[in-house]
Order: C-alpha cells, then structure tokens, then sequence
C-alpha cells in the first residue's frame, strides 16, 4: 500500500463477532469520533433499500455524530418490520456503550438480501466491537477488513493539505451499478466543516465518483457513503473549503477506481470518455450504458477489438444524435470518424486490449461541451462463476 | 419439428454465396412473392440503425412489395453512406431479375458490426439466389437456415385459421435486448389485408413478443421484421381480422420464446410476470429490469435462489412502489410477501432451477391493473465464452 494518512479525533474496531460462517473472518466493525462530528451521508436511489439505509437517511445531515457501526455477512434488506427494529438496535447497543442518545449513531450493512440479522450475535458483538476501539492503523485497517465481502482486498485513499487530512475507506465487488454500488464508503476528516456544506461537497463528490462506475448496472439495496468532519483540525471556508472539497472528490474518486478495479472476477478497468455531447448528463447516460453492455465486457474481456458494440450501445442510450456526429477511440487508435470505419491493424487493437490492465475507450461527438467520464470493469466468466453460487 | 404450414404464394432460395467464411455455410436469402403483396415492418430504435433498416424503412408499409433479400455474416452496420449505396443496390440486383422497380425489394442484414459488404459477392450472388426461388419445404428450409448467425437450429412457427397461413421464420441468438433484438423476423400469409392493418396488427404483436425479450439488453443496429400478405388466400375484414392478428402475435410470440430458448450459452428460458401495476407499461420496466440483471441471471445459471436479487432489481428499476406492495413467486413457492420474507425450502428452491429447463417468477404488486410477460435467458460461463472471441 502506498503512503497513507488517518484523520485525527478517530477510533475504530473490526472484530470477529460470528455473523459470517467463516471463522476468522472480521464482520462487524465500529468507528468512534472523538467529539461530536459533522455528518453527510449518500445513499442508494434502490426504491427498496435496506434498513440500515433508512434509519442513517433519517438522521443525516447532522452536526453531533458519534459513531458509525457497520456489519458485513447480511444487508438486512428486505426484512421488514423486523429489519428496521434490528438496525435501531445496532445503534442504541453503541449508543449505550458511549453515553449518548442513538440518533448520534449511523448504521451500515452489507451481504445477502433477505434473512434477519441473528441479533444475539450481535447484541454480544456490538458492545464488545465498541468497548474495543483503538486510534493508530492497525485498528483502522481492522476496520476496514471487517467490512469487506467478496473483495480481495481492503480499499483505502488519504489526501492531506493545509492542515487537514481526509481518509476514506470502502467496500464493494459486485452489484455494482451507479447510484450507487453495492458499496459501502466512509470518509473521515479532522477539518471543521459546517453539516450543509458537507452534505453538498459529498453530493458532487459521489456523482463523479461512486456514482460513475458499474459492474453490472445492478443497484445495490445497501449502498451508503457517510462523510464525517469532527474538527479535529482547521474550520474551513472560501478558498479552504473548496480546497476541501476537491481533496475529498480525490479520495472519493480512488475509492471508486479501487472498487472496479477489485470487480469479481474482473481482469480490465474500463475508462469510457464521452465528450461533445448537449450536456453533461447526456455524456453520462452515453458512458453508462457502454458500461453495461455485456458485449462490449465480453469484447474487452477478450481481447477482441469490436468496437461496433461501443458505437451500437451509444445508439440505444436513447441519447439522440446521427452517426456523423461521432468518432470513437480505442486507446490512441481512432477507428471510426464521423459515421464512418477506419481501417486499422486488428492485430494491435487486440494486443492493446491483451496487454493493458487498464484499457481506455474515448467517444468524441459534436455536439456541444458536456462530457463524462465512467469507470467499468470486463465480464469474465469468473465473474459467472463467482455470482451462480453465492447463497448456497 | 412439428407440424408447420407454409403460406401460399411465395417462393424461397438460400444459397452458399461466400461471403461467410465457413464453406457451405448458407447466408444469402430471396424471398418471392408470387403476387405483389401488403408489406409491414418493424426495426430497430437504435439511433445507429443500419444500411439495410434504413433503406427498408422508408420503403414501408407499401401494397405492392415483391421480395426481400437477407444476408447474414455482415450486418451492414456502422458502414457510412458506402453501406447506404450497397444496401441499395442488394435490392436492384433482385430488381433486375423480377424485372420490378427496386422500391418493391426489401433488405435485412445480420452480423459483424462495421465491415463493409463484400460487394463483388453480391454482385453474383443475388441474382444466382433469385434466379434459385423455388416454392416448397425444402427451399424454405434452406432461406431459414441462411439468416442464421450463431443460432443453434432455424426457429420456425405456424399457424391456421379460416382459410388463411402465417408463417414465421426469425434468427436471433444474442445482442437481444427490447427494441428489439438482434434478430431478423419474416412473417408470411396468403390472407389478403391492406398495409396500413398489417402495420398497426405488426407493431402490437412485437410489442409483446420481439420487444419483450431480451439476452443481454444490448439492441441491435440491424433489427427488423417484417410481414407481408400477398392476397392468395382470403381477404379479411371485422372479426376475421382480429383472427388474423391474434393468429400473427402467436407467431411472433413463438418465434421470441425460441430465440430465448437457442440464447448463446443459455440454460434456461426464464419468463418473468409482473402483475398489478399502475400501467402496462410500469410493469414491463419492472420486468425487464429483472431480465436484464446479470445478478439474476447468474443466480438462475447457478440455481441458486436468491430472490434478494430479484427484489432489488425491481427496487432499481425507476418505478416508484413501496416494499408492503410487492409479494414474489418462484414457480409455486411463495418467497416473500407483502414486502417482508417468508421462510422457504431452499434445497427444493435450487431443485426446481436446476431441474426445469423453463423457471418462472412472478411479482405481484398491488398498485392497478398492469401487467407485462417477459422472457430472458441465463447468463453462463458459455456465454461469455462465445462473445469473448466474436469478430477475431
């Protein structure tokens, strides 16, 4: 891992608690703000979300938040009733630990869909988790182990400028699909930042962000990024802040990389460029759907160089535009020009694709000055193989 | 195969032309109609539509089509105004044989993306095709077997009622997404019904059956079906009419269960019923939202039920309900109710996706009266094998 840095005013634990069937295994994590922390949170636009989601939705933006707790192993989704009870209950177990009311507490999980938590793990294990927490790195990357489910790895992205550092961890290999993954991310900072100001730079942060990559376009029932600022170090504002904001996109847009990166089964990270179009959104709708196209995953996937599926699939964006409106690269390899082939050695196309871990698709049109830029990931048949047997 | 009917009036050629590389692999079409005949057609809503779609489409609906000529190997696509010129002149060669005007020639192409067409291939064999027609089984046989790309068999469905055939061919085994496949469709009868019918009774019955299919959700450039009724049999009129189109979206319905049945890789044809919503429309997004979940497919591939995927795909699908409105079925099993999960056999759930080649879902909302039948495919190692290595 390259040079990293911890905010300051944190403490965390990642513990074993039993949730998941495999010993040895960190499950259940906590982190513990010093002093009470401003709080933002994002989270995914799944019509059915999960409950954690919706108790943490309901207590963000906040000024006072204390503590995060975060369990990996079940998404307590589409639980009901008693799926809402339980991710109360997380937090009011931390809140008792801490001595403060449970609305200072945010909840987040991540898992299978559908069963109940076993709540007597948990009643056991929350306590436990928090009595644990521990400032320094080692604690930290406990966290950041105890949320993970089918990544390889832990996902960790620091920025520190004018005496503030920010520190950003997160989760997520699959069902993943913009707005967001199946992703959880927690972003630390010891700056002063005010509640409202946090909620608006997260907001942009994660349009650029987590909100620009795919798997495979499935959105998650759990997706949650929080962004917490406890004042640790500098108040920000004016030049300072927008400072802030742009280090915490930064570190946002790693994590996010990161994620696609890890992709189960994934052996491509797939940068698709749109530029020219009408606007903005229209250059992410372009982008997205390119991402999600199982023919131009399997293309990257195998080295075949066929870029009518990316030409095609900007076609059925329903974005409108002619095709003399746009050229397409791969690489530097421009291959369509204004509607129209190019001839080119199909050869180095595929050795571009063979021999690149990360492969770069560019779509120019004329159409104006929005643009977009989309992360993906290739669809392996490790990626089937990985996701036919994940329950059972 | 089945017994099966063929529409009087229409001869048929499939011949070896070479523009595919395999030796004796068919992929060059003629249809003939004896007399000139009402001609309807439905295309691809991709915005990068190829040569063929574009030519055929302003040519109809018309009363007076005499034939249509299909390629397969190239799908002219991706071509500029060279592949405009080439599409056009498919249709004069059949022009000159029949001694017609070539407006009364229709064109279909299916295949690689971007090429150029062969031309001097062409040149000699489309009028060799069209001097070929022949009226009868085995010349049909040999036009079914010429459209096919990656199909594993020809897809062929009948029917016929008061006096009248339809007769259907199609091809299609990926690049299925709504709007519609990529997948040509021929529709043939010797009932006599005026062009402006034969559009309205063609756009409704590919609503249901072409445009509610999909393999992967990426619609081609080079969709297209087309019906025609050349007068040999009855005219029709009031309730014969209706006949008439219930008799057509049966066929084109058959022809889409096919094409989902012979997906690249599939195991199993998945049909998806969303009952009970606001609209018709509603439901159908629901519905192909979950078929064009890699999650899910891959769950089904893998017989592994879990229903979780399935939930949330709905919850991503842009349809706002909340989770009390939704209750799910797997075949019999009742698997969550009234937005809260119910305890279920698993080992029985996975039994019955990996011993029925066909499996059904069912959500039931309880917002109206909307409704939408949808068929998918799984998703495979296989799959992703064969689109792994297409074009090279």
């Amino acid at each position: 891992m390259s040079e990293w840095h911890l905010a300051r005013g944190y403490r965390f634990a990642g513990i074993v608690s039993g949730l998941r069937t495999e010993p040895d295994r960190r499950d259940l994590a906590v982190i513990v703000s010093d002093s009470p922390a401003a709080a933002a949170g994002v989270f995914t636009q799944n019509r059915v979300c999960a409950a954690p989601v919706q108790v943490s939705r309901e207590r963000l933006p906040r000024p006072d938040a204390r503590a995060i707790v975060i369990c990996s192993g079940n998404a307590n989704a589409c639980t009901g009733e008693q799926g809402l009870a339980d991710a109360r209950r997380m937090t009011e177990l931390v809140a008792a630990e801490l001595g403060c009311p449970p609305e200072q507490v945010l909840v987040a999980s991540t898992g299978v869909i559908g069963r109940p938590l076993p709540m007597p793990v948990l009643e056991a294990g929350v306590p436990k988790a928090t009595r644990e927490v521990a400032p320094g790195r080692d604690a930290f990357s406990n966290a950041a182990h105890a949320i993970l489910t089918t990544d390889t790895g832990i996902k960790i992205a620091t920025r520190r400028h004018a005496g503030f550092t920010v520190t950003g961890f997160a989760k997520g290999a699959a069902m993943i699909g913009p707005n967001m993954a199946t992703m959880l991310g927690f972003v630390l900072t010891d700056a002063a930042v005010a509640p409202t100001d946090l909620q608006r730079i997260l907001k942009i942060a994660a349009e650029q962000s987590f909100n620009s990559i795919s798997v495979e376009g499935h959105t998650s029932t759990n997706d949650t990024v929080f962004l917490l600022a406890n004042g640790s170090g500098p108040p920000l504002a004016g030049a300072e802040l927008d400072a802030f904001a742009h280090e915490v996109r930064h570190v946002c847009i790693e994590l996010a990389r990161k994620i696609i990166i890890d992709a189960e089964g994934a052996e491509h990270l797939v940068t698709i460029d749109v530029e020219g179009c009408r606007t903005d959104a229209e250059a992410k709708q372009i982008a997205k759907t390119i991402a999600e196209s199982a023919l131009v995953k399997t293309a990257v996937f195998g080295a075949d160089p066929n870029w009518g599926r990316v030409v095609s699939a900007a076609g059925y964006s329903g974005v409108a535009f002619e095709e003399k409106d746009l050229s397409l690269w791969m690489g530097d390899m421009l291959l369509y020009r204004s509607g129209a082939p190019l001839p080119f050695d199909a050869a180095a196309a595929s050795a571009y694709l063979k021999h690149n871990r990360e492969v770069h698709f560019k779509l120019k049109f004329t159409l104006g000055s929005g643009r977009s830029t989309f992360y993906t990931s290739d669809l392996t048949t490790e990626y089937v193989r990985l996701n036919a047997d994940y329950t059972t």
